[in-house]
């Protein structure tokens, strides 16, 4: 023990402990910096409990097959065919649990192929957008309207807010490192305590910046 | 006529006067900004002599339909199948004129779907890639390589680098402004006199940042 009370530790001892820490809580690349995991969502299908018995059978539930990273969110069992005016999509994942309404989520590549005016939206706001059908092997459903390409956005929790100095509904600019390093601007923050951090992009954007697995973003803005 | 020399203009008259300026040189988002027009091309397929032939018959030459953005390119009316380990596309563009080697290029939609790991590349690199087969009403070709995701870049001339403030195969970053912005950074400058000032992406691209036909995007850095 020295007198001052400090920790009598080598440079070499100092340096293994701050590697420890390191490794522990970040990446190399990370430190200092502002990351966020980014995940693709491919296209994919929410059931309001009608169209849930309409596609397979009176008094069904979707059968959980795989948890998402996003709490209570699971892929399905159930899968879909997608029906446009000019193009299909045979087993479409369905992701639950049953909302309040039905709603198709595609990339503009998608929509060019389905033959739909997708518009770029909130999930949820389904009001004036495309319909299509949807079909099953027990039955098939006309939706009137809820075709959307995905607006990218970021889950977080309130104490992820505060660390990353942002706020519920913002839009921010995250950065990604690849090969083809792209900037998303305007990417909209949603807060609530039940998220994982995690930013979502449609597989245009992921095949647009060459997305590998397990790729982070940088909050820049 | 005043003493000072100087026009005898009212306020409106000056006004009218540069916003006929402005109008004949520049957009009004343009003012100030180095923008660039932006090109989203789809798959394509270049093709050499020896494959023209193999598959539109013996001394063939391809067929200018549409002149393209660059000056001396064009679509032809030859298409081919383009056919994957997994998929196929039919009635793919093949560009003229002929060159020294044939080449697919794709998005890595298109890739994912075709079945092939395309690598990102600039136009003419080729080594090492993958290859696959080609169709037409006459014959069939394969190609052992030659199919790539075409880097991002932006063809201009000596003058319109000087203008921008960038050289021949320098990197720079372009900011595309719509309803879902991005930035695509380490973006090719390519510089020749006989060039037309554009920038090319692919569909991927495109539809990650919802391109708008005759869309501009600013050089940022």
């Amino acid at each position: 023990m020295n007198t001052s009370g400090a920790l009598n530790l080598s440079e070499d001892q100092l340096q293994l402990i701050i590697n420890q820490v390191i490794g522990e809580y970040c990446t190399d690349a990370d430190v200092g910096k502002k990351m966020i995991p980014i995940e693709a969502s491919a296209r994919h299908v929410h059931l309001c409990q009608k169209d849930v018995e309409a596609l397979f059978g009176e008094g069904h539930q979707l059968t959980p097959k795989r948890e998402l990273s996003q709490p209570g969110q699971y892929l399905c069992e159930e899968r879909v065919t997608v029906i446009g005016p000019q193009g299909s999509f045979k087993h479409v994942a369905v992701l639950g649990p049953a909302r309040s309404e039905s709603q198709v989520e595609v990339s503009r590549t998608d929509a060019r192929q389905l033959g739909v005016d997708a518009p770029l939206r909130e999930s949820g706001d389904t009001a004036a957008t495309p319909g299509l059908f949807l079909l099953s092997d027990n039955g098939m459903v006309q939706l009137k309207q809820g075709v959307i390409v995905a607006r990218n956005h970021i889950h977080m929790t309130s104490s992820d807010a505060a660390r990353l100095g942002v706020q519920d509904k913002q839009e921010v600019d995250v950065k990604i490192e690849t090969d083809r390093p792209v900037t998303f601007h305007k990417v909209l923050v949603r807060v609530k305590d039940s998220f994982n951090l995690a930013m979502h992009i449609d597989f245009d954007e992921a095949n647009a910046v060459g997305l590998p697995s397990g790729a982070k973003g940088e909050l820049v803005a």
